[in-house]
């Protein structure tokens, strides 16, 4: 059990030798955090974090304990010199909780902690993937000091000290508050304005950051008590699994509007998630404003007002900056675009009604328009302004292409797109033409400075994809597509297979897959099932054809159910557990949990997602995470930190969170 | 097809010879609804309510529209008298939509409605089963007549009203403005202040109401153009088909704040349902804040702020009551009490630890409480002051003293217990016990004047209960104890069985139910399957002997999952769909939606809960209510105009409500 100090009046030290807009800012939102920070959070009787004893004990024995830590050479590690004397007969049955602190431990104190020190290798502040994410956090008296390579590292240092702190009352006249020195002790908040105590002085460099992060506004209770906050003494060594951690939302199924975003941007910070997957567009809605073709979203869109706006990407983007999340926008093409259709019909493929005509005549052009329009040279044309508007709205090096469920039926009665396949000699192979249609935008994607990112189907359809492009996968049933993948896969040289499949590889020969069917919607009984494998048959042949994978296929987090206890599986889930080399298992650059739109708005986009998306991320980030019952009760914590932060996340099951009759959204 | 008329400058009267406070907080609140109403509220093209024709018009074809009709003597049934004189050639052209209804309607208006005049019978106000909610609503120029028996039934109808309206823009100088009677439009809202506008008038008797029912707190966006509320000639007579129409609200696995019990009981209104069943406490915690016992809160309560003062009850009870709502308050014993012991341990029961005593030792008491202790007589006149207690908050002539899911095995173990039973006779035969507690309760609760509410268990165990006693029907699934009531059904004598059973009865011989076990949580892939009948037995059991029913089983929608699409079991069940006579049938009082509260709390209780609920709402409400699908497109349209009175409900699909992005909550 390790040594538990007194957080101080906080100097706020960045020592490094460049000035940081993200790490001011970074300074001045965990200020406010921790100087939000709720009575009582993390008092779970079930919670077994390396804190958990703090909040069992009463003031009276937390009070023995402190005065037995700061007489007790190993625990007091800390220079503080506040505490020197050796410990007599009477003071350590003190300590043993057998008597009163008072008496025995006057002129005694808590260890302080003064400073947070701050150190950063590299004044590199891009985010990609090879952005540096490890620090070194360690918590001691008389300074907390954290190192990092990036600035991104250092962020994560500072979310995991948010959270683990506690803020404990101080009893007027308790032993607790003879105990914790003055400079320590936060004073209650009866006065009006802005609280004063302890850690509000924010003397680092983040006083002057007036950033672009806003707060959530919130009514947070007044404390009526003087408080302290209490940290235990760790040194902590952190690192991610995976560099590429995400969740997916989708804006076209509904409009989000950008404080919800940003809700999600604030969750994902606090479980260490780096990408934002944002579906832009799809059949439903095209709410994206281009200065390019601004006919799109004034069509497409739901209302006039449902939209966004270059200022208002400009704003998620640095919201997210800020936060080390990078924002992958996503142009779904060549289905899922009925949207935008609205304002330029002639880009959709034309459907004919071929059912109708008799035989021997010429089946006439419907109503109806298809995925967007191979065939023709304008196609090409109208992506790239398209992509270029988004290279100059979307600074990340990845731009998603999409290439998912690309229905051929309407392209096959299309004369236009016929006459096409004909000149190809493609014959009746239309995955020839979906293939040919991706190779276009991949290498426009190209021309534009961006990295393709692909949903599975591309790689399924047999689409030539330069090397190391992006494969996300997302089917978590077999289906047609990936029979016939498999079957290319199978169809390998030898001593590839080989190579792959070589006796010696342990994971080679003993995996039963279990495969199934698309699952019914809930109407039908059924809810996704994590269960299913078929995306480990696919991450071992797309990673063993060479490409990098991104897994999504068992984390639909809106196809969530009852008792929100599916992220279980969620958890059981390891992306490097499917046949493969050891290079196979480093193309798994990482996974995103989904949260599609249909029934998702900005009414529950947060309550339906977390927390139960923090399993997901806990995944990707830790290497040991695999206990369901630890991280249940980490859950059930992390769950009322959301809602004390203002977000309004989802409850893990029967009880009560600390302050959230006054800080809930 | 009728006719379309314009709502003008309302003055709102009531015509009846007493003076209500209902009716009056009714006619405020329905004028601030109306007033608020937004603008393209059920523009869903797959609208098709009797008023969908209106939203797909566009401006041209709405104002042609309307000039036709003020010139069919068929459609002008008024008597406003504005539009005098028969109809030329021309002007027909134009009623077509072929012309412009501009030149040829010079001088034309739409019909006006100036007035809502509201008449009701009976002076009685007291809201029980036999509370009258029929109403009639003639919708006609130049007034609205509503007709009722009750202020209950004239709310019905106010409500009703309210989601027959529609908003639309008068566009300037457009063939619309030129029909609409200047009395009749709204003004833009440029101004800062309360909006002014034709319906703000509020002449009638609610402008004084200064009543409890507070508007949510909204930031409704002005409107920038002129306005049209637009409403259908209609004449309506509407009436409940079941009397008891309720929603289970939980606050003991989750504290619930009383705005959102307000906001459920404004859902509710909506919808027409007519009772707060809630349930107060429970094993987690004891909320309710009583004078005769302060304790049972003050240590069962999650938090000494998380409960409900008398004052809050009063609040909640009156704030129903303005909303024709009754609130039926739970004290469920003897078990799911477990909150109750940590402040009177000696009401439950202490367990004795019988699988550790050695053969011939005595067991030994455990740590651990079970169900209340119902050997001792205290435990009666304990209850005896909660209940007078409940009485006193609660007005309500019923009172649900719970009964469910009681376990003998601490009993069992108890020597107490064991001799009160040895000294009863009742050898081994626990269900003996539970029923003599129940039997206890329910003769406390009659001494108290309430009609007790049992859950089914209590029926189950055989207790004998007074007649006409309200048992609730909550499982789906068979079980033993089902199974032995099935039993004790077929041991009827043989005539009675005859009555139930005759030949002549349809329903007698051809139902096969489907009977299933009690589902898994989702994390084994299951939802609640609505489709187990096994209720229908058990109402067949309940009703055929003599008791009055209500059924919840098939309606626990705290189990939803993805698509929300679990609303239509909810809808297909028919809750007299069960083998028995038309006496058995009568005896269904109605029926009661659960939102068990384990994974619900503030942040999603109003997003699980609506509009699924509504489907419940409407087969308890309408007698021929069966056709999925027009009901989607209604509860889609209903789920919007939530939104638009700041109840935020879930999305029932891909899309967008008007208003959504400013009036959400």
């Amino acid at each position: 059990m390790h040594a538990c100090l007194c957080m101080g009046r906080l100097q706020w030290k960045a020592v490094q030798g460049f000035s940081s807009d993200i790490l001011e800012e970074g300074f001045d939102r965990y200020q406010g955090i921790i100087r939000d920070l709720p009575l009582g959070l993390g008092r779970n009787p079930r919670h077994n974090n390396s804190l958990g004893w703090l909040d069992s004990l009463s003031d009276d024995e937390l009070a023995a304990r402190l005065l037995f830590e700061q007489q007790d050479g190993q625990a007091a590690t800390g220079s503080a010199g506040q505490t020197a004397g050796a410990a007599s007969r009477d003071e350590l049955a003190v300590a043993d909780g057998t008597a009163g602190a008072g008496a025995a431990g006057r002129g005694k104190r808590c260890h302080l902690v003064r400073t947070i020190e701050v150190s950063v290798t590299s004044s590199d502040q891009s985010l990609n993937l090879e952005t540096r994410e490890s620090y070194t956090l360690d918590v001691a008296s008389p300074a907390i000091v954290i190192q990092a390579n990036s600035v991104f590292g250092a962020l994560r240092a500072l979310e995991s000290l948010s959270q683990m702190l506690r803020r404990r009352r101080v009893p007027p006249g308790s032993d607790l508050e003879a105990l914790v020195p003055a400079e320590a002790v936060w004073p209650a908040e009866d006065e009006e304005g802005e609280q004063g105590g302890a850690g509000s002085e924010g003397q680092g460099a983040a006083a002057a950051a007036g950033s672009a992060a806003e707060m959530p506004q919130r009514r947070r209770k007044k404390r009526k008590d003087k408080t302290v906050l209490l940290v235990e003494e760790v040194d902590i060594y952190d690192a991610p699994r995976f560099r590429y951690r995400g969740l997916l939302i989708d804006t076209a199924r509904h409009f989000l509007p950008v404080s919800v975003i940003k809700a999600h941007l604030d969750a994902m910070t606090m479980v260490k998630m780096n990408v934002l997957h944002w579906h832009l567009t799809d059949d439903q809605s095209f709410p994206w404003e281009t200065e390019e073709l601004p006919e799109l979203a004034q069509r497409g869109s739901f209302e006039p007002e449902a939209v966004y706006t270059p200022a208002d990407i400009k704003e998620v983007v640095q919201y997210a900056r800020f936060r080390g999340v990078r924002v992958i926008p996503e142009l779904d093409t060549p289905g899922h675009t009925a949207s935008w259709g609205k304002a330029y019909p002639e880009l959709l493929t034309r459907c004919y009604d071929t059912a109708a005509a008799g035989a021997g005549e010429e089946p006439q052009p419907s109503d109806k328009l298809g995925p967007i329009n191979p065939a023709r040279n304008e196609t090409y044309g109208f992506l790239w302004r398209l992509i270029r508007e988004a290279t100059r709205s979307f600074p990340d090096p990845y731009l998603h292409l999409g290439g998912d469920e690309v229905d051929h039926e309407c392209w096959k009665s299309n004369p236009e797109v016929q006459a096409f396949m004909a000149a190809q000699k493609w014959g009746d192979d239309y995955a020839k033409l979906e293939g040919y249609y991706m190779q276009q935008v991949i290498q426009l994607a190209a021309s534009a400075g961006r990295a393709p990112i692909v949903w599975q189907e591309a790689y399924d359809r047999g689409v030539k994809l330069p090397a190391g492009t992006r494969v996300q996968v997302w089917k978590w049933w077999k289906d047609e597509a990936q029979e016939a993948r498999q079957a290319r896969f199978a169809a390998l040289s030898a001593e590839r297979r080989m190579a792959l499949e070589r006796p010696g590889s342990a994971q080679a020969a003993d995996v039963q897959l279990r495969l199934g069917s698309e699952p019914a919607p809930c109407a039908q009984g059924a809810c996704m099932d994590a269960e299913q494998e078929a995306w480990k048959a696919e991450l071992q042949a797309v990673t063993g054809d060479g490409y990098d994978a991104i897994l999504s296929a068992p984390w639909y987090l809106n196809l969530g159910c009852y008792a929100t206890d599916d992220w279980k599986k969620y958890y059981a889930v390891d992306p490097t557990d499917f046949p493969g080399t050891t290079e196979q298992k480093d193309r798994v650059l990482g996974g995103t949990a989904c949260a599609w739109g249909e029934y998702i708005d900005a009414v529950n986009s947060i309550n339906r997602i977390w927390p139960r998306a923090a399993a997901v991320a806990e995944r990707l980030w830790s290497k040991d995470a695999t206990d369901v019952d630890t991280a249940a009760d980490r859950l059930a914590d992390l769950r009322c930190r959301m809602l004390s932060r203002g977000i309004a996340a989802q409850s893990m099951g029967p009880g009560f969170c600390p302050g959230e009759l006054t800080t809930r959204m």
